[in-house]
């Protein structure tokens, strides 16, 4: 049935042949009494088999006692019973030759312990009886393209919503649907919506993957609380991006109020927010936050066009819409450049008195009625070299008179292949004629001059990551040592200072020279261990924050404050933490230079995530930080470099000399080696500070984690 | 006719009882061609005189030669005569006794030097006849309570807009009025809308505190690319609190590129974009950012309810919208607390099984159906006593059930006096009555559960506002020297950091110890100046940026170091910039403590703000510092040191001491003193390092640059 689609995978599920509804009943207020006068109301083709051994006949059609008398094979069953009974009826399926079950009923792993038990054992069943299904604990599936509404609520009472080359999987069931009866309002089509439940079995990942490679998909919508698949989400990133195919992603439960909620909901427990902003950076993932977004993506990467880089031209008949469309195209990294001169000359004559020929073209008021040679200036936009996308904004054409312009603006279109969008006000019944025809020709309209722009940000990253995954070269950091040859200790704590910088120095990480003296040795001295000014500190496993606890003395000048200090760190480190196991005095060489923050979180879901950060504690407070999965090769450890806001401090700022950030990309690159090789030992890394001067990096404090 | 409007000011401009088109044609095509066609087909109900001498009759009306020959007064001409020609036609008014004109015609300031020679000649005649007008170069104005549109273009073509307690001003006119369309597609009308063009004689500012006073406007809405009077921005923001009227702002020209745009436009120059939001956040403005946060806050404030504090209470259907409410919620500051014992007791006996009662409650899809139990269980939350608003989100209720639903809500809120808010999926036909009953019982109904709670946060922000307005006690700094006692030098001139300092003590700012040292008396020093360790800085007014220079050493520990110190900055300070003015070696103590910059810029616009930030350059490359108009009072000081997203540092974070926050706000608000004192003589003040410490603060570096 379904003609486009490429993939196989769950072609059965959404376009079954024949349908089951088990525990079908007349009650519409019961969950089992929608499904069957759903599918028939909203224009289901294949048969339909009522499953209750309480009825004869449900709406009109025979019902039967158990799967087994169905007559005819069915593709797909629709669960609706007792929970306790579902296990039961997967099995059922099996022995019918079922091959899957959407199951709406409640009372899962959402509500406690028993309910997972329950969820357990349906999971076996349904392994056992070689049954693939969506839920339990979800909503339907909406195939918009065959009209087969499978699920029960609000959301499936409209049979005339739109299909559209996109395709919806939600971790929300109730929500996603309400969105896509607002995004049908705004004229937004879904081939297929799904309501993933809790994904006992089919997971949101596996829909992801399987609608990506279908031909009648072109986008696909995600609504995210949280997945559990790290490495599954990347490379389906990276898929999205191979394919030219936007996942617009909708995650949410990223506030603690957020969270908790999410929580409650589906019990999933997330990964932190920024470890999906990694995974999302590096895809093909369009972050969306309101229906709207949803909308606007969806139309602009509908047309299917990238733009080659970031330079936008725009048109406009208002000054105003022109600031509006600067002020947002400058938020996404979009560049508004002088138009050729060629272009200019060629406009010139053609625009209006007082227009203005910066960019954004501004032809005023004056332009509107000549619709013609809007188009033209428009075509010259188009063609400038300088130009990678055009965004227009014009007054709302109307009947006749906008089907014509926007035929014009059509043929403008196909001469190019580049993205042109229109930001263009409807007005109710008098712009459907116009609307259409840009529809047909695919040209992205959008309601206003800020979401327009917004649209010409998405389409411009996707593009740049596109392009980054095509040319960057993967050259990692140079190895110092084989891999899985450090011998770490066996048990699960935190290394000392000392013994961590040990462990980052045999990975090619340069670090403070230091001595480690017992307290007595410090007493005894004679000559200084390392040239003065040296820093004194406890090395304690029991202590890892030594700063907070009075531990560290910087710039210490000669014996005397070298020995003075040292007993001064042991007497704080023994106010701190009575007890407190205390390896000895760690003297070590001052460094200079910009502070930086270098860490690794190994994290369950994603694995482990390298963070990094300018100006220690600043960052940190002003989240100022950037996360990549490890390992990192130099190209991505530069780019990280380059994404903290504050980096200019370390190429060269009002006059301070530029840094060493090859060096500083080398050491980011080979702590995520470090962290990859014992990615089963090491929790946490943490190099704070780790100097960076003009002559190379220097750790000057580190922290290790380790675990069992 | 303006039944209404308490505001007499501008009552004839905007509900004129006769109307004079001067420049009328009957060519569609010339501007003067439309405005009496649009009076004519948009109901405007009292007389038309078109003025042409070239025509007797146009569009079936008799045509007068001039304003003289027009046989009733007029309230209002409309012109859109050549740009030469309107001086005159202005003092035509004049003696016709036309109180008001409305100038169409482009021209003007906005084409460069000519044009803001006839400008000031349009305002000099003006302001000799006794007319005040809007524009020139503006699209014009509608009156929607009495049908009147004055204007030209697209925007004027549609006759059924709808009316509504809210006024509209725009310094962009074009694109005022297709966001005017697209609000009314969304179901919100406007009593005023007026494009405001060049002001020279009526300007936003002006319209904007004639719309706060009016009773038919309950909410103003102001696009703004720049504004010329920072303080009346800053008075209308106090009145539209005192109110209970927020001003929608959407304020464009913010980005480099928007600013660019916004200049060529209107050829405004505008104030950073820091202190428009230092004034917006201090007064009743709202920032809007497109069309749905316009409709989404008009929809909120008409209800003319503001929330007591943070607390919402969210009430769904959905686990997903309940998430999604809770971060946007947490982005605007809202709180979802607990609900009370009593609360969770009222409701668990009503919710469905499954339902969560944690905040956001759930009710699951199984309460669908069931509108009264829904609303039963709403009315328990609105009287929850921790709660101040509610955010409630239910499936669209169509036809006679949603009306009976609605009406239900409408009792509900009647009960209470807390704002209730409805995140309400619309459906084509079938959700407008429940939708009507909504508006009738002025309960906000928003599209989506992200828009519900902005709109949620926008109330909160207003209502905090307008407490903080009505609470605060206004302590000013202690004074330590009379107004304007201070010597301040003659000239134009960047003070050196020594004399800066002195400065900043004579206004009671703690500065560090120092000496400024000839170049020989260091030589000749045998004994230190002031205790070690020193810092030692070249001080020339031709040097501003020292360490840029490489001429500051810190730490210096005896008395060789000083003099070998001294040496070395003077060769750099003359390497820096050969031929600097020196005035000599400070020698001063070293400061300790956390960093802050404290500042102050005298802008033209807005007069002396002071800004305040921590962490030195990471503060201006992350931008996180915040402004305040000077004077300060103490408490305005304490907000704007806890708006630093870093002022954690300050006050106690990872075992660090609790610094000197009062010491810090007390010379906060005595920098502003300064400022405010010499406000004719200071353009800028720059106190960084400001080191903050237990026991006090104390300026490490100052500048100080004097105007004449």
């Amino acid at each position: 049935m379904s003609g486009g689609a490429r993939s196989a995978g769950f072609a059965r599920l959404f376009s079954p042949r024949a349908i089951a509804v088990v525990g079908a009943s007349g009650d519409p207020h019961r969950i089992g009494g929608q499904p069957v006068k759903i599918l028939q109301e909203t224009g289901y083709r294949g048969a339909i088999y009522p499953v209750n051994p309480k009825h004869a006949e449900i709406l009109g059609l025979p019902c039967y006692p158990d799967l087994a008398s169905i007559p005819q094979p069915c593709d797909l069953a629709l669960i609706a019973v007792n929970a306790a009974a579902v296990p039961w009826v997967i099995r059922d399926c099996g022995l019918a030759g079922i091959p899957f079950a959407i199951v709406f009923s409640a009372g899962f792993r959402e509500t406690g312990a028993a309910g997972v038990q329950l969820e357990n054992e349906l999971k076996a069943a349904a392994h056992e009886a070689g049954v693939r299904f969506l839920g339990p604990n979800c909503i339907g599936t909406m195939n918009l393209h065959d009209r087969v509404y499978c699920g029960f609520g609000a959301g499936f009472a409209n049979p005339h919503l739109k299909a559209g080359p996109v395709a919806f999987v939600s971790q929300s069931g109730g929500f996603a649907f309400s969105v896509v009866g607002l995004a049908d309002f705004e004229g937004i089509g879904f081939n297929y919506v799904v309501s993933a439940g809790n994904e006992a079995d089919i997971t949101t990942l596996d829909l992801i993957a399987d609608f990506l490679e279908r031909d009648d998909v072109k986008v696909v919508v995600s609504y995210i609380e949280g997945i559990a698949d790290g490495q599954r989400l990347r490379a389906l990133g990276r898929r999205a991006l191979e394919l030219g195919k936007p996942i617009l992603t909708w995650k949410v439960g990223n506030s603690d109020a957020g969270r908790a909620a999410a929580e409650s909901h589906t019990a999933s427990m997330t990964a932190g927010y920024a470890l999906y902003r990694a995974a999302f950076e590096e895809g093909g993932f369009i972050e969306i936050e309101d229906v709207h977004d949803l909308v606007d993506a969806a139309r602009a990467f509908s047309s299917r066009r990238l733009p080659r880089g970031p330079n936008v031209a725009v048109l406009t008949t208002s000054g105003g819409s022109g600031v509006l469309i600067a002020d947002a195209c400058d938020k996404h990294g979009l560049k508004l450049p002088r138009l050729a001169q060629e272009t200019i000359q060629a406009i010139e004559p053609l625009a209006p008195k007082y227009s203005s020929f910066a960019n954004p073209v501004d032809l005023t008021a004056q332009v509107t009625g000549d619709d013609e040679r809007f188009n033209r200036i428009c075509e010259r936009l188009i063609t400038d070299p300088n130009i990678d996308q055009v965004i227009i904004r014009y007054g709302a054409v109307q009947g006749a008179r906008g089907e014509a312009w926007a035929n014009g603006l059509g043929a403008i279109a196909h001469g190019s292949d580049k993205p042109l969008l229109v930001a263009w006000s409807r007005v109710p019944d008098r712009t459907e004629p116009a609307i259409k025809i840009l529809e047909r020709q695919r040209i992205p309209w959008l309601l206003t001059p800020t979401r327009t722009a917004n649209a010409a940000g998405a389409l411009y990253q996707f593009a740049r990551r596109r392009q980054a995954l095509a040319t960057r070269v993967s050259r990692s950091a140079r190895r110092v040592i084989e891999p899985r040859s450090l011998d770490l200790p066996p048990d699960s704590r935190t290394l000392s200072e000392h013994e961590s910088k040990r462990v980052l120095a045999a990975y090619g990480i340069p670090v403070t020279r230091e001595v480690l003296l017992a307290p007595e040795a410090v007493v005894a001295l004679t000559q200084p261990p390392l040239p003065f000014p040296l820093v004194v500190k406890i090395d304690s496993p029991d202590i890892p924050h030594k700063t907070e606890a009075g531990a560290v003395r910087l710039n210490v000048r000669d014996l005397a404050e070298l020995k003075r200090t040292s007993s001064e760190v042991i007497s704080a480190a023994q106010r701190h933490k009575p007890g407190a196991r205390i390896n000895g005095i760690l003297v070590s060489e001052m460094a200079e230079g910009v502070e930086v923050i270098a860490g690794v979180v190994n994290d369950r879901f994603f694995g482990p995530a390298v963070m990094f950060g300018l100006g220690g504690i600043f960052a940190e407070l002003l989240q100022d930080v950037s996360y990549r999965f490890a390992p990192l090769d130099l190209d991505t450890a530069r780019d990280m470099i380059r994404a903290a806001r504050t980096h200019p401090l370390l190429t060269g700022y009002r006059g301070r000399p530029a840094l060493a950030v090859e060096a500083l990309a080398e050491s980011l690159a080979r702590v995520s080696l470090l962290a990859v090789d014992h990615a089963d030992r090491i929790a946490e890394i943490d190099v704070n500070p780790l100097f960076v001067s003009a002559a190379g990096v220097l750790a000057a404090d580190a922290l290790i984690v380790l675990r069992n």
